[in-house]
């Protein structure tokens, strides 16, 4: 079980590495799990998460952002959020001060910002590789895949409900790709297990088939309480205490409601200082008012009533101020993605996310695309071009994602890793040394010739230009005589090989019957349950 | 012909529009045009080009961006660049003072730059149609289409040699998309009609099948000719010779060679006072170095040393500085698009451009991609994203453009439009007004409501969100009933129904008459050639 590494929170993830060797532990050393880990991170070579650059787009100046925060503040005293059929959540709110009536809790102004100086600006979310750790806040973004379809659409080319072979296939091509930093959630809904059984599957596949950081069961209070059981086997029970190493999704029922479910999940994680993102679901029009500003003062009075309430829980247990933020069709009322007011919603939001001094969640490659095609792509890339440049931290639904989340794609996953591997290079530092400045080659090749074959090209070979995986930049005729193949074609050949070629990471023997002891018990515990 | 109409070439665009009545002229007026232009400008609405909002995203620092300069004028001087096969050009930059040795101009420093003082920062084009004429330069962003494939990708859906029936179709769609605010250039060949004619017809179906600005023909001086002589036709003399109404792509043969028929171009459009986009082709690995500050101090040295040119010809001609920024891949030696780096160096020449005071032109809708898939989505959407954030005045490509620039796509045409449309959207201010804040709405719905039929929503019902010509945001069961359609698919529809109802601009008999005779006698006067 290994709990005998107490482990400080506030211990640097560089200094705590060579003390663990989770996953690999025992006749493993932490070297030999890193080198494990080397070998068997992908086809490509794992990138750490992301550290921006540069500065983020702002989209909002100081007279606005001010307005906006002002606006929340009428909104979280006047009108107030609903904590719903949770006693223990308003009894914290009356004690620490809040006017309660009824599931109503209205705020006196600056009590969630006092809250929130206990929610740390940054932390680090251990994985069980310790290579894979991630920090998250300040100029850190970490990618993690698609979360909640209920359906996948196969490699066949079907659409139907996902099960769990699909979502451990999703966690092995997570687990394989150089641009994922996060093995996610509910990368899909395994529809044939029971439903109150389901989480132990999930999160032992995180556990099990990757060794990257993973997200918590946030579905019920008793599967998260599972959840941080398993962690605790597999982290040991003392690191877990003082450690972050699962971050949990807990969406807002907007407007302004935080339901019991989420509430209990939210109490359950931020006792045992795990993380919550507390996330207000926006399909704007709908869930919000159809305006940029009017929607985001909403999220903001979401988010500081919902993030402020972990801090009643335990203050500095780490939570991010999300925002999943869409429109809807006017004409339909269906979601809608990739378009502009969501993106300036992103930016918006990011900016007062920063200002509160939380870590910020949004956006991803959203698309309401039935299959991988042209617009699954512009509305992917125009989400994902806004939240890298919003500044975003942490990044679900970052690949796999379709028809409005409906839908868990293994074509749109490979293509989507590709463009996460694109990001990634476009938020590292332009090179001005000697050798980015190139002077000697601009002057050995001189006007008229070409720089093909020169010096300085041949040294910077091989790391000169960002190599896409799924782009054909052949000549239309090796396309055709290759079958004239679109990029959703590629993508398919491109996950098939990967899994047939997939190799689970390292894992101590002990820990994982213990996990699989631990599952089968809690299995056997309870009927099989299908609503 | 009307030629007696003077304008004062400093005159702002909006006093001079009820003075003129140009195409729509002699017994209709400026605001019968102006009436005409707005029935007929589409399918929706025409928007004006677009005034940026927000300050544009920069990469590089002060530091950085002085030191590429100062390197840029050590090549400039040391290396220098070459005029090719053209006394003229090399006479005048004697006279101006540089050290010219053979074709190859040595420029002492500080002289581009003190040229330069005499080129505007921004300036009108002009159209036909008072209303569709563009500002270029500032806050500007024109959106004009592809450039220069001989082949197009049909309705059919076969990849064939473009005809002058394609180009005439192309610049109807691109006069009926309300996102495109100029006709563009060469938006195929027409390689049906002999290469030393085709400029004519092609000029002429700017002229005659749209009322925005477009582009005049720069593959030999006597056809630049041509172009001066039909644009006097229609704007009148006088007029022409006072303003801008032609804009002319002036490619650099990178790296560092301007070669005769360029120059010859260049020169018979700065004596006309029409403007040139100087432009480095480059593919970086191939005609730049691989390194994105060795590829902008060649791409300034080469701008700065074009549009200079441009000055000696003639002191304040409108010149841009353009840039056509792609990479080669290091395994094919094919050249990429939308990957990393070519984004960074669109992002650092258009800081160096701002620093130069020149309108700046890069980007566009760019692909490698052979058909109107998620390759090709995917790619055009990270330049087009870069393009409009680095704060580009002139984006020529921004709609139509496949296969690395071979390829004209009607479908992909109709896809990029809309993309652009969202481009535009995103570039409108925040609305901070009461309406924007929507504090009422927010009072008005409450926690746990929705805001689908609020007063608010209502009210704004038509403008609150970017409305997608080509996405389907219905439910999967909706789209499998509608035939299972992709982007492309429903792309190719949108272009059939708006080819089938385009009607041309009104344009005075006597003008139209006088731009065929034109036409004919100069096919007369020569031999058909075909290469």
């Amino acid at each position: 079980m290994n709990q005998s590494v107490p482990m400080d929170q506030d211990m640097p993830a560089e200094a705590s590495e060579g003390r663990r060797g989770r996953g690999g532990r025992g006749e493993r050393g932490g070297a030999a799990a890193r080198r494990a880990a080397r070998s068997g991170g992908g086809p490509g070579q794992q990138l750490a998460y992301i550290r921006r650059a540069r500065q983020p787009y702002e989209v909002l100046d100081e007279e606005a952002l001010a307005l906006i925060e002002a606006n929340t503040d009428t909104v979280l005293e006047e009108i107030g959020i609903e904590f719903r059929d949770d006693a223990e959540a308003l009894a914290l709110w009356k004690e620490a001060g809040a006017d309660v009536r009824g599931d109503r809790v209205h705020f006196p102004k600056g009590l969630c910002r006092e809250l929130l100086k206990t929610a740390p600006a940054s932390f680090t979310q251990h994985a069980r590789n310790p290579e894979r750790s991630v920090e998250i806040g300040g100029n850190t973004t970490v990618f993690a895949p698609v979360y909640g379809p209920p359906f996948v659409r196969d490699l066949d080319g079907v659409r139907r409900y996902a099960t769990l072979e699909d979502f451990r296939n999703l966690v092995k091509l997570a687990y394989m790709a150089p641009s994922i930093h996060h093995s996610g959630g509910t990368v899909c809904e395994p529809v044939d297990v029971p439903v109150n059984k389901r989480h132990l599957d999930m999160v032992y596949a995180h556990m099990r088939f990757s060794d990257k950081p993973f997200m918590g069961s946030v579905t019920a209070p008793d599967r998260a309480e599972d959840t941080v059981a398993m962690a605790k086997i597999l982290f040991g029970e003392d690191f877990v205490d003082n450690n972050t190493v699962v971050i949990n999704l807990i969406n807002a029922n907007s407007p302004m409601v935080f339901d019991e479910t989420m509430l209990g999940a939210a109490k359950t994680y931020a006792r045992a200082n795990q993380a919550c993102i507390v996330t207000p679901f926006i399909l704007a029009g709908a869930m919000s008012p159809v305006t940029v500003v009017g929607t985001l003062t909403q999220v903001l009075a979401e988010v500081m009533a919902g993030a402020a309430f972990t801090q009643l829980v335990r203050p500095g247990a780490p939570v991010l101020f999300g925002t999943f933020a869409s429109s809807i069709s006017m004409q339909s009322g269906a979601p809608t993605f990739g378009t502009p007011e969501p993106s300036l919603v992103s930016y918006g939001a990011a900016q007062l996310a920063r200002r509160l001094g939380l870590p910020f969640r949004t956006g991803g490659s959203l698309t309401a695309s039935k299959v991988a095609d042209a617009q699954a792509a512009y509305e992917s890339a125009n989400t994902l071009n806004s939240t890298i440049l919003a500044g975003t931290n942490f990044v679900l639904h970052a690949a796999g994602w379709l028809e409005g989340g409906l839908v868990s794609s293994y074509e749109k996953f490979m293509m989507d890793i590709d463009q996460l591997g694109m990001q990634q290079r476009l938020c590292e530092p332009i090179d001005m040394s000697e050798n980015g400045l190139a002077m000697d080659a601009i002057r050995e090749v001189g006007p008229g010739s070409h720089y093909l074959g020169c010096a300085h090209t041949q040294a910077n070979f091989q790391t000169a230009f960002y190599r896409s995986s799924i782009a054909d930049n052949n000549s239309y005729e090796q396309w055709q005589a290759e079958g004239e193949k679109t990029a959703a074609q590629r993508a398919n050949q491109l996950a098939r090989s990967w899994l047939e070629t997939y190799q689970a990471p390292p894992i101590d023997e002990g820990v994982d019957e213990a996990l699989r002891d631990f599952i089968a018990k809690r299995k056997e515990s309870m009927p099989d349950a299908f609503t």
